[in-house]
């Protein structure tokens, strides 16, 4: 395979660039956003592409039913055409997979959002949803196996799929394999609480791929660090220096290369979405509303978010800064996001109390402070992007966190992005941006104060140095610096 | 320095081994317990001992007053003499130092009790909070400063006193110092929820010494590695072969020592108790009372000694065996812990309704699953030492956790350690022990039942590994080795 070469690529994942839904007793087909798909987006445009997918939605399963698991041709929101395998996992294990143990447990061990105390509770359920994630993996492995049998690499994302390149190395596959983690890779110590015999699986599962892709250079470090304390019983050397750990089971040596590639967007589809008519009702809507100087928050309603902490930040500001009153509002924009899950419906009612708490304190008739809005905020998004004087981003744990590099590509204003240490994006942009200590609530007041008195000069040269940066490390790159790396291996 | 002379040395703790109340108009002294007053007991028979302590009680302060941080000659409750030192920290300073940075913050982080999505924030209070830590350090430095101008070595404790090394370094002491923490020391990941001034002010505090001591090799490589992250900007060096931090500082570089010494205890003192009239009755009153097979608990009422699990694995041990109902117990006591931290306060009543629903949903008139006594439970541990036919230790992290080696001694009935892997005795008593994984209560209910059913010879077996290791390696070691690499210095 060389770089300019058209490469036949299978792409893994938990949810599929498009979903079916039965509308008057129509099939129709709904072409969905989120980070992942739409960074992905690009590899079918200049690949022949193959995405294997979970069938979620009833009509998913209908689809994946008739079609046994084959594939099937499709296009996505561009009109490119790619093919489309639907795997179908048994329902009950796919619902316990994802809400028992990819959330809240793996997401919480890699965002460190267990209290120890009484969090996690490792019980016989644990190991009942542990089981449905095997079985769970195991059906998409099957049908990726068997669908991309003819390609050159497989591309399987995220903590949902942990154990699926050690499954289809096992069965036989001899295409290269490559797992992208999307969230944070935390040290060894944050592992502990997850039982010896699942860690060790999860972490088996992974080594099955030949190359480990995260988004930074800590995840991989902590990784290697993970498999080096948690491996200790198996015959594994980690080379730090390389990125590698050499690992060998069942009397078969492998290399497994573990490297950083930080996932970025597509400034130019980005900026296609400005003429849709919903973003310029918003534009205007939010032009008439809005207040002289806007913050804006975009994020899931999600503990990893930090909302809390920033909500109370920004009434810090507000008792720091008598002045600003009546003049300066933060938009919080949230997707709801889980709620079936306990822990993000708590989640979810102290941030509105928070809010609720600022607003009554400081707000007037004419002037509400904190303007939360919790729904499919798209369009009102993009808008508010053109429009913000300050992007603030305090994500406690955040594997990029894509708002941080969307924002600066709209902005019209030359906006200050404020953003978390804890955050991949950080790493990118921090020479352009003010840096936050996201357990700092203190500190993020007098930062986001920074940033409203920050001269027009420094916001310009700052605004223009994140434009710049994202524009340059557009997600293409993303992309071909893993093919480049599939290339390099040697042969299987 | 050598080992077999008589050392001139300091010891300065939060609490020291005397406490001074008012009873109907004159001045008593308490001789108080305690892990480590008890433990640093055997220094005040083989050394000449100058104890410096933060005066606590109304009477302790008066003592002050009378002082001036002078001085005065004492002796412990065995009738051996030493001097002792009171610092008088402001007050309101101390209060604050306590409750708001030792605990909860620092303990909690070091045990891995926050959450992140709501604990902790840090705000205003809290850089007040470290100021009076700042300024209560300070004050027990002047005074140790002063009091022990003589000596040839000073040796601190622990985490309520992280920057009383650099302070003496800073003020003119020409003697040793050694620094011992006595609460487990997490990686680097674990110290970013502190603001970047204060956890770097925190380790620069603990660099003045020329030994740091820790109870495991894991807490001495977690500090090594924080150090490495941390202190970046720094110039420093870690060798992590020898366990040494080379460090430069106002121009001067100096070599920090970082090494492990588990503490222990003194089986001949503890036997001791057995004789006491109050042990002897608990002992009575438990052999009428008891169940056939008793389990026991013997702990504070802290998060981190994770109660609510262990009445949970309890619970479902009930569930799994039928057999058992009627013929096991588990007596847990309880030292009520810090119940001015509202944390403390929820997690006690976490356990009551965990223990409550246990009892509910198993027990009948004749028999009580769970007993939960709290209170100062001395007389009836010692008397439960004796008998408990398995001694449950599963806290979610500890230094040492000296539980696990008192009952040992004492036992007479080849009872069971059931030892959880995040203690820092676990890795003294792994051998004779049966290792659990704190988080997981289902493998916790099994081992529990795997040490009720162990044949008599397989406990008859580990309990005098116990006992023999416990025996080898008391607390004499634990302060021979730190005096014999305190003599080992190149002299300052």
């Amino acid at each position: 395979m060389a770089e300019t070469e058209r490469h036949r690529l299978a792409l893994v994942s938990n949810r599929g660039p498009i979903a079916y839904e039965r509308v008057d007793g129509e099939r129709v087909t709904r072409r969905g956003g989120g980070g992942l798909v739409t960074a992905l987006r690009g590899l079918i445009g200049s690949h022949d592409v193959l995405w294997v997918a979970n069938a979620i939605t009833d009509e998913d399963r209908q689809v994946a039913r008739e079609q046994q698991g084959r594939a099937h041709a499709e296009e996505d929101a561009l009109g490119n055409p790619f093919e489309l395998a639907l795997a179908l996992p048994d329902a009950n294990d796919y619902e316990r997979a994802y809400s028992e143990i990819a959330n809240p447990l793996l997401w919480f061990v890699q965002h460190g959002l267990h209290d120890g105390g009484l969090s996690p509770i490792i019980d016989r359920a644990t190991r009942e949803g542990w089981a449905a994630y095997r079985r769970s993996n195991a059906a998409i492995a099957a049908t990726a196996s068997a669908a991309a049998a003819d390609r050159d690499a497989l591309m399987i994302h995220d903590y949902q799929l942990y154990l699926v390149p050690s499954l289809l190395r096992e069965s036989g596959v001899q295409a290269k394999i490559l797992h992208f983690t999307h969230i944070p890779w935390p040290g060894p110590h944050a592992w502990r609480v997850l039982p010896f015999d699942i860690r060790t699986e999860l972490i088996h599962g992974l080594l099955g791929a030949d190359i480990i892709g995260f988004h930074t250079p800590g995840d991989v470090l902590n990784f290697l660090r993970t498999c080096e304390a948690m491996l200790a019983q198996d015959r594994i050397e980690i080379d730090y220096a390389r990125g590698s750990v050499c690992f060998t089971r069942d009397r078969i040596t492998r290399e497994v290369v573990v490297r950083s590639y930080p996932i970025s967007i597509d400034p130019a589809e980005l900026r296609q979405h400005l003429d849709a008519p919903e973003v310029q009702a918003a534009s205007a809507a939010l032009t008439r509303t809005r207040p002289e100087r806007l913050v804006l928050r975009v994020e899931r309603t999600d503990p990893s978010k930090n909302t809390v902490r920033g909500l109370r930040a920004f009434g810090r500001l507000l008792e720091r800064r008598p002045d600003l009153h009546g003049r300066v509002g933060m938009l919080t924009l949230l997707d709801p996001s889980r709620q079936s899950i306990p822990e993000y419906q708590d989640y979810l009612e102290a941030l509105l109390q928070t809010a609720e708490e600022v607003n009554s304190t400081h707000g007037d008739d004419g002037w509400l402070p904190i303007d939360v809005r919790i729904g499919d905020n798209f369009h009102t998004a993009i808008a508010a992007y053109r429009q913000y004087d300050v992007l603030y981003v305090n994500a406690v744990a955040d594997g990029m966190n894509l708002v941080a590099k969307e924002g600066p590509i709209l902005n019209e204003r030359d906006g200050v992005l404020v953003i978390s240490e804890s955050t991949g994006a950080y790493d990118e942009l921090r020479e352009h941006a003010l840096a936050v200590d996201p357990f700092d609530i203190e500190q993020q007041a007098a930062f986001l104060e920074q940033a409203l008195d920050l001269p027009a000069a420094d916001r310009a040269r700052m605004a223009a140095g994140l434009r710049a940066t994202v524009e340059e490390r557009h997600v293409g790159r993303w992309i071909d610096a893993q093919i480049a790396d599939l290339d390099a291996l040697a042969p299987a």
